[in-house]
């Protein structure tokens, strides 16, 4: 027994996030939008990926949280730039609210704007921010069994971390399996094998970064 | 720098939440909402939930996903009536769904509704079911720092089900810590700590729910 309910599409952001990608390209500033269901690592993997890049690449972030300002302190405390948005209960981030944050920012000479999106697997997928990169953060505790529910962020993300790999052997998780669904789902998916923890594989992610960040222009 | 955004209350949802409590108080049935992030153990804490409570009461379950319906299916599988509400994109139910559910289910003789929620932490906090107990689960791999940051599922539990303490060792999760944060937004929530993988602790929960059922109609 199944009972639908459908939504609409919200043409009002996707015009927004058009004006953040006419801003961004006029720029030359690379954007990467990180989403995740709560507690994946989205901080700990910005935090790392800052760690590589900051001495090439002129950095900001932009943390969207429901509320708290942690993690935009814990990235200020780097010295990178970096800027809250609090979406005051809302579960997803808005191109607007992008918009806003990205006139905030001092954004002379940047190369690099990360947007850390709400912990959601769900609604983040739906709006677009103007990004040059959607990146989602999958950790091996929530199971080889995400896709299939969550099947729009699965499709959506160019580029898919999967995180906790040192936690593998204590799980279930089917490495293998997973990769099979997601790749029926999203032949084009980048898929890289990390952890935040002891800092595995992380450099596969970051020297591809790299390669996005200077070719910038080039829209996946 | 903080941007705020403010969302309104729902009038409607509330209303069919209450018709949804006469309905069950009508027919003695209590009503679990369980909520938490994507692959914190949902279904698995149901169905170790069933195992425990199928030979004393008569139970059916709510499954609320996007998309699919693997989760009723793993339920039907035990002999329990299950029915599967696809939200088709939006990231929580709404009363009016499970409104229809409840329509559709035979709950002559039943004792226990248990609703699975869409997996986020956000928006299933705001919309009332006509539920006894709201139940969040939050797993270790999650981190302790999540309370902070969705503080509204964690201020709104009457329970808070603490799941996959069997990776504790190989975390950063700091349980003591944990649970004095939850404790100091939302005093009077009753904590467990298990494993579905091992089943530690699984029958604190379980007695506590069935002492519940059988009180039924003693409102949280």
């Amino acid at each position: 027994m199944e009972i639908e309910v459908l939504e609409g599409i919200f043409d009002a952001n996707e015009i927004i996030a058009r004006e953040n990608r006419a801003l961004l390209d006029r720029l030359g500033v690379f954007m990467v939008n990180v989403m995740s269901s709560p507690g994946a690592g989205k901080t700990s993997m910005i935090l790392r990926t800052l760690e590589d890049l900051e001495d090439e690449f002129s950095c900001a972030v932009i943390e969207g949280d429901i509320a708290g300002k942690v993690d935009s302190e814990r990235i200020a405390e780097r010295g990178v730039q970096a800027i809250q948005i609090n979406t005051g209960g809302s579960c997803h981030l808005e191109a607007k609210q992008v918009n806003t944050a990205l006139g905030r920012l001092d954004l002379e000479g940047a190369d690099l704007v990360v947007v850390e999106n709400v912990g959601n697997l769900v609604c983040p997928a739906e709006f677009r921010l103007g990004e040059d990169l959607k990146v989602m953060i999958l950790s091996v505790a929530e199971g080889h069994d995400k896709p299939l529910k969550y099947p729009l962020m699965f499709s959506e993300c160019h580029v898919l971390i999967v995180n906790k790999i040192d936690l593998i052997p204590y799980t279930d998780f089917d490495l293998e399996l997973f990769k099979e669904t997601v790749r029926k789902m999203n032949p084009s998916v980048e898929i890289f094998e990390v952890s935040c923890r002891t800092g595995e594989g992380i450099q596969d992610w970051t020297g591809r970064l790299k390669e996005r960040v200077t070719g910038r222009g080039i829209d996946t």
